[in-house]
């Protein structure tokens, strides 16, 4: 069965810059070991995703209808199909004394970041900053390999891929979340772990709307999804050991 | 229907300390503007607790017992029953030196944390500070004058109550807050807002946690707690407005 719009894949890809050749992302450990951008704590391996649902590159997005599993191809991408032509407003002169201000010490290639934005700095003189803006692959002509490593079929195997995908923790064990499908309305309990997550909640239901929205945008049957955390009595022996959680929050609350 | 052991109550109530009369915690707003103890952003009124739960001081919860609803009580307690006695190994001299180490300038009557400890300034001669790490109760006798306001009936109604109790957040509506009970297990969904609340995922956690236990320990034929985060796919002029949501937590990310 050829992939088609909306169909949830596992994707390999490695992606250079058509000119220079030089390789700035892949899926493949041994490949990002080799060109020296290895990233410690990054989970490698096919990623999960939706065809057509924006998560990849709109240029990547279209090439991969009509491949088979196993099937792979090499896709050249104009910078339009990638990250945009260069915006020569995105680069901007900032007066060195703003930079004293704040304590810094600008130098040639390093990264600074103004209101969310991430900029590099490109050139110093006059007690000028040359600071550009731009997405570092704007204005490149890229070329990925990918390989349709899986078709993912199963209703809950898709949306545990989505919760691969947009989960904000690696540590979550996916074998151990249970996906239950029944009248139109999907429960995910997740691994326990997810429970001590240190991060915002916030954050994490924002990543559950997305999990949420990619299920019901590309899930016909599906219209409702829940995140469910279960609380269960213990037997005596095993709630002794649980009674010691309430009291070490009991401390860092104070 | 007189209060027994693991009866779910409002309570409201105001501790002084026998000796000296000085009213150190309310449940009446009034009397604490009155008393100079108002605490801003609390939310006065009855607090739900449940008899014999340990939500009380010992001394209060066994006093509770066969009041029934509306009585008024005033109750002596004992510094065992209370905060009990004060233990002259915590209190501490600490030199001078080590609080200009840290740039403090210590002052009688200031309070200070050291690992999760809060102790008061007693004293500072010779180069030496008198820091005391007893509960500022400790040693005293207290008097309560309780009233209970309401018996909760209805297991949903105490399920809430503990929602109410425990929550660590107070802008929670608990009107918004749905609780069904089915075959032993109660099922909640909190008010919307709590999904945007942006204390760690682990310390709502503990809260679940504490409520859950209260619950299962407390409401016979209940063995199990899910709380349950419920995303729904909304008609498309609603989804418009939903869309941003993820747009913003992206920029939040880099």
């Amino acid at each position: 069965m050829p992939v088609k719009n909306g169909e949830f894949v596992k994707l390999e890809y490695t992606g250079k810059v058509q000119e220079t050749g030089e390789v700035f992302d892949t899926t493949d450990e041994k490949v990002a070991e080799e060109e020296g951008i290895l990233v410690e704590n990054k989970s490698y391996g096919a990623i999960p995703i939706i065809v057509g649902a924006g998560h990849l590159l709109k240029g990547l997005d279209e090439e991969l209808i009509d491949l088979e599993e196993g099937d792979e191809k090499t896709i050249s991408l104009t910078p339009e199909e990638a990250f945009g032509e260069r915006d020569p407003k995105l680069v901007q002169l900032i007066p060195m004394k703003e930079f004293k201000k704040q304590g810094m010490k600008p130098q040639v290639g390093m990264s600074i970041s103004s209101e969310g934005v991430t900029g590099k700095i490109r050139s110093i003189s006059g007690g000028r900053v040359r600071v550009d803006f731009n997405h570092e692959l704007a204005g490149k002509s890229l070329e990925y390999h990918v390989k349709v490593a899986e078709i993912i079929a199963g209703d809950e195997d898709k949306i545990k891929s989505m919760i691969e995908l947009h989960y904000p923790n690696p540590k979550i064990d996916i074998e151990k979340t249970e996906v239950t499908i029944e009248d139109g309305v999907a429960k995910i309990s997740m691994d326990e772990m997810a429970k001590f997550d240190n991060k915002p909640y916030m954050d994490i239901t924002f990543a559950r709307f997305r999990i949420a929205r990619d299920v019901w945008e590309n899930i016909d049957t599906i219209e409702k999804v829940e995140f469910v955390d279960v609380f269960e009595k213990k037997a005596p022996e095993e709630e002794a050991e649980t009674e010691e959680v309430p009291e070490v929050l009991d401390k860092a609350e104070e």
